[in-house]
């Protein structure tokens, strides 16, 4: 048996807590599964917002970041083997990582950086997806750094959980990053992501863009609120250029505003891949890079808060924190105490 | 002095004919403009959109495909000669084509292919950058064929005139091409233009590509009408694949029903690169290629009706049968007689 965090019912936080603690058999993997003992773990946006859905089968545990130890293995595991440290972000599809252990197909993890710790290792899986996914899925940058040189990025929010990251990888990958901040801590968290500039979202942008002299913006990754900054983005953005957002809309928009500069529009969504069955084993390689990256210190873990042990307690309180939005970079879970 | 023809105001074809024939000064290229002795134009649907909008200083020129011989240059001029033969689209900026003479800026011109005559050739331009932009720039295909074999695009509308030539273009860079027709002439047509497989629109599409067994299709491109097709393209395209439309829409769209296989859209414009002035050798670029796969008899001209003169009676015409949707291929005037 294992423990495991979790819910009977889609509730609101003004609800109270539902989240319960409770015992469940420990799963058996099968096929390409990996049976993992969960070592630590992020809660994201995508968590609150799941929180809120219809359960099919009660009760419903929550979490898609995950770092942990390979305990058993299914039959047909080619990749992994007892022992080894794995993190990954997983899928709707399957029970999340909010608890003991968690099965994952193999295709969805990657090795844990060594030169970090479980907690920091867990802030990186889901981010980095996503931000690969827009960079190379949608914008369609180049792997070659030297190939990206000279094209500008703008980020919607950049100390957010994406974000942070995005910034980083951006950079790694050859291009100028310019994010937006709202206030002194996340515009300093921001430029220590590497950001070029931070402009303040609370003021003119294009005024200063301009200013800074920043005249074409190739890209524009929106990671808050796309009904607000759509026709901001059709304003800011190049011709010919492309924007993404990671956050549904609230309202329907006017798709013929994309056509005066022949614009085009990604709606990024990490588990398209795994929900439609395509092409899963890009999880593993990009999660793979990510881990290299980390390795030789190109990019840093984007943990701002560390709770001490999973609790349906500090689970539900890190939701508050999401929803607040007021977090810069990202909520994390040591799970081994 | 030349001729030319246009119209004083803008307007319906219910109202009658409003074009008409006039003298004006013939110009004098500047710059890195040529100045073109028009010998064939074709006539496409954004000369009836264009017809029906303001005019700021009449009569206005349409006509947005041309072919012709250099008879003199800008003192800037670095790529083509006096005596050169040429053709190209041109831009919303500039005058149009329905004129015994146009001026030009030389990197919107590519040479006209050697083993056509002027009226094929005017069939090509507008159509084939239309097509390229979609192909390259908004599905990113490779320029190597190679990388794109397995691929799979549909096009709503395989016998229009930009269907014919993106029909023959994505074949040449390697893809497999599924097109939608109606009739059975169209369907032969757009059989002739090279697609792998003609499916009818008005049967269920989805049977039909399964009947076929076409399982992934990576592109969708619409010519025609984008808010009939939105949903179906949505459910139609693989996860991560990308839809374009060269058609405005009338309403609003939902575009979270982007988000669940994670879709990029493009709103492609072929004159955006010109009206917001952003690298404007690339229509010189994609002409030119386009110039070279026609020698080499990759392409072939797209013509299904010639008019032997230009006149205010023969572009009214050629406006109705635009308006109409009975076209397949393209309308062209010869300018020689």
């Amino acid at each position: 048996m294992m423990k495991a965090i979790g819910a009977d019912r889609a509730f609101q936080l003004s609800e109270g807590n539902l989240f319960y603690e409770f015992d469940k058999e420990k799963p058996t993997p099968k096929d390409k599964e990996l049976l993992i003992k969960v070592k630590a773990i992020s809660a994201n946006p995508i968590d609150t917002k799941q929180r809120q859905r219809p359960i099919e089968q009660p009760p419903r545990i929550l979490g898609y970041d995950a770092v942990g130890v390979v305990e058993a293995t299914g039959d047909n595991c080619e990749l992994y083997q007892v022992g080894d440290e794995v993190f990954y972000s997983g899928s709707l599809k399957f029970d999340g990582s909010n608890a003991e252990y968690q099965t994952m197909d193999e295709r969805y993890v990657a090795t844990k950086p060594s030169n970090v710790s479980y907690t920091e290792a867990a802030s990186l899986p889901l981010t980095s997806i996503t931000a690969y996914e827009v960079l190379f899925d949608i914008f369609n940058i180049s792997t070659n750094p030297d190939n990206n040189k000279g094209k500008t990025l703008l980020i919607i929010n950049g100390a957010g959980g994406v974000g942070s990251i995005a910034t980083q990888i951006a950079k790694a990958y050859g291009l100028k990053v310019v994010t937006t901040a709202g206030r002194e801590e996340t515009k300093a968290w921001s430029e220590k992501m590497g950001a070029d500039l931070v402009i303040n979202y609370k003021e003119d942008m294009k005024a200063q863009l301009e200013s800074n002299n920043v005249k074409d913006i190739d890209f524009i990754f929106c990671t808050f609120d796309t009904d607000l900054y759509y026709e901001t983005m059709i304003d800011l953005v190049k011709a010919r250029g492309t924007l993404a957002t990671i956050v549904a809309f609230n309202e329907k928009q006017d798709l013929n505003l994309l056509k005066g500069k022949s614009l085009t529009f990604g709606h990024e969504n990490m588990f398209a891949r795994s929900l439609n069955n395509i092409d899963v084993i890009q999880y593993h390689r990009y999660l793979t890079d990510v881990s290299k990256k980390v390795e030789a210190g190109v990019y840093q873990p984007t943990v701002t808060k560390v709770f001490d042990e999973l609790t349906p307690e500090t689970l539900f309180e890190a939701h508050q924190l999401l929803e607040d939005h007021v977090m810069k970079g990202k909520i994390v879970f040591d799970m081994e105490s």
